[in-house]
């Protein structure tokens, strides 16, 4: 089958790999029927996060159910599935408590499990899931092409926004500043949305960007950072910060941005990356009671109720993509999310 | 009068100082009855924190009302008052959403307010006390001496315990883990007890100080320290770390085991002032989705529910002070809590 495999730095390709097959009992095969490309994937692609050998890579797809192990209880072979970006077995102390990223028996896409056996990266045509009963949900039919690219992005984007607000305690009434106009920070507009925040602004500098924050509910943009953008968001709140600021971005200056637009007592809820972070200052949290919320998304935890709000038509995440291509071409999708040409892009095996 | 001025490392001195006045309107002046010495205190006793020059220090006390200015509402003459380690007005933003020590104009006991003036700090005979009807909250009568170190807790400790605690999310049914046997720590102790801890352990390696712990509510205690320690919990707990860790410390090494001993998804509250803590590593906080929340407690929100508890007999923090001395003896107070050889030394001018 192809793969995408990542090289280098700037260097992925679509592959020939051997086709995965059942190797435990609670394995899956998916046929993948659409994936994408995520701002994490770029850390490896900028060189910021080093690749040490060629890899697999990708981390976000659904498909078809091809094949299951003999234990795998909750989807059959024919059925259209969403895997998040983590698998997880469900069942141990963190998956029961909704912290599936710390599963003790789960892991992420494309490297080896805990067995030692290589797990398919997400942008490839087909990948064997651990702890299929976990890790996959069912979607009761095949979606149309319509809903396709909003429950693509519950395997990462929208969950991860979605865990970013509801870390940071967005709640009816609350004004809520996102700092990051990827698809992450736009899922993040949302999903406040989506929680009841009375006023939402995002920080963002591009037009294209933008335009698709009000379309998925920002009230207000500011264009400048730094001290100048927090000074902007304090003049139009006429308040000392936001209740709730939503980082994702990863790095240092939107991290130290976030916490500064944070109101005294407020939160920042941050699920960026922090490859880009190397040390948190505490004085800034400590002197005004900042608190710090987040972490790499358990989006598993969320799947069924955002997938509910999809496919009942009150929630289209869907918008982030703004561009699709062949997965022949997923050398072509990375260099435009490298170039901030394309927000997001959705690739089709 | 008398009050306490540092001169430098070491160096504590009861000295004759000018009797304050009213100087605004808003201002009260008390006559201290008890004021006590605080671990935050030693940082410049101990040099962590420079003293540029000598100065007030202290900022715990309760006495009774002898002069108050033509705005002030709430107490009269005679009455007898707690006041929060710091002062705040109670009607700007950061003051009705309880976050009195963001206060627009408020500061800290035992330097200059906002127009100037020297605040005199609480190891002393009196204080000029500026927004009185903001800072100050009255008891319903003279409490006897059994109740006044209790009472006395309610300017700093307890309530700062008190914040570690809520800010960490304690409730019914939680693992909490408590890192410091100082007063604080002893307090959250107290104060995860009260908001429903299930099981509460502290990590204490005095035995004087577990004997207290144990009083105030703690059913475990961990003499080891990092790792070691850490591992001790997740033993006892059978968990990969405690529901809340409440860090009352604020070292380096501290807040590095209050991180490490949270579960995933769980929570530390921290009320340390982190004078020990250069820089704070992101990686173990988004790894295992541990939030981060506290900050410089605003014990002046939590003053009448938690007096309430005390003056009703609930509550009992007065535990932590295990040596009272007249304030002339300040040097020696110091000398006391500096050795560790007491926990919390009560002053009597």
């Amino acid at each position: 089958m192809g793969a995408t495999m990542i090289h280098g730095p700037g260097d992925v390709r679509l592959e020939e790999v051997a086709d995965p097959r059942i190797l435990r009992p609670g394995d899956a095969v998916v046929r993948v029927t659409a994936a994408c490309v995520c701002g994490s994937d770029l850390w490896r692609y900028r060189g910021v996060v080093p690749v040490r050998e060629p890899g697999r890579i990708g981390h976000e797809f659904v498909g078809v159910v091809e094949e299951v192990g003999t234990q795998v209880r909750t989807v059959v072979p024919g059925d259209f599935v969403v895997a998040p970006f983590a698998y997880s077995c469900g069942e141990c102390f963190s998956c029961v408590r909704g912290v599936q990223t710390s599963c003790e028996r789960g892991g992420f896409w494309g490297g080896p499990d805990r067995n030692g056996n290589l797990v398919d990266g997400g942008q490839g045509e087909h990948v064997r899931v651990p702890l299929a009963d976990g890790t996959l949900v069912k979607v009761p039919e095949v979606p149309d092409d319509g809903l396709l690219p909003s429950i693509l992005t519950l395997t990462d984007v929208m969950g991860t926004g979605h865990h970013a607000a509801l870390r940071g305690g967005v709640r009816p009434g609350a004004t809520v500043a996102v700092v990051g106009d990827g698809a992450v920070g736009l899922c993040a507009v949302l999903a406040a949305r989506r929680l009841g925040a009375e006023r939402v602004v995002i920080f963002s500098r591009h037009p294209d960007r933008q335009a698709v924050a009000r379309q998925l509910g920002a009230d207000d943009v500011i264009a400048a950072r730094g001290e100048d953008g927090v000074g902007e968001l304090r003049d139009l709140l006429g308040a000392p910060g936001a209740d709730v600021v939503l980082e994702a971005v990863g790095n240092q200056d939107a991290m130290e941005q976030a916490i500064a637009a944070a109101r005294p007592g407020g939160n920042v809820g941050y699920v960026g990356v922090p490859n880009g972070i190397a040390h948190l200052s505490i004085r800034p949290l400590f002197s005004r009671n900042v608190n710090l919320l987040g972490g790499v998304a358990p989006v598993r935890a969320y799947l069924e109720e955002l997938l509910a709000d999809v496919l009942d038509g009150t929630l289209a995440p869907g918008r982030v993509f703004d561009r699709t291509l062949p997965l022949d071409d997923v050398a072509a999708a990375y260099a435009a999310m490298d170039d901030r040409e394309a927000i997001k892009v959705l690739l089709r095996p």
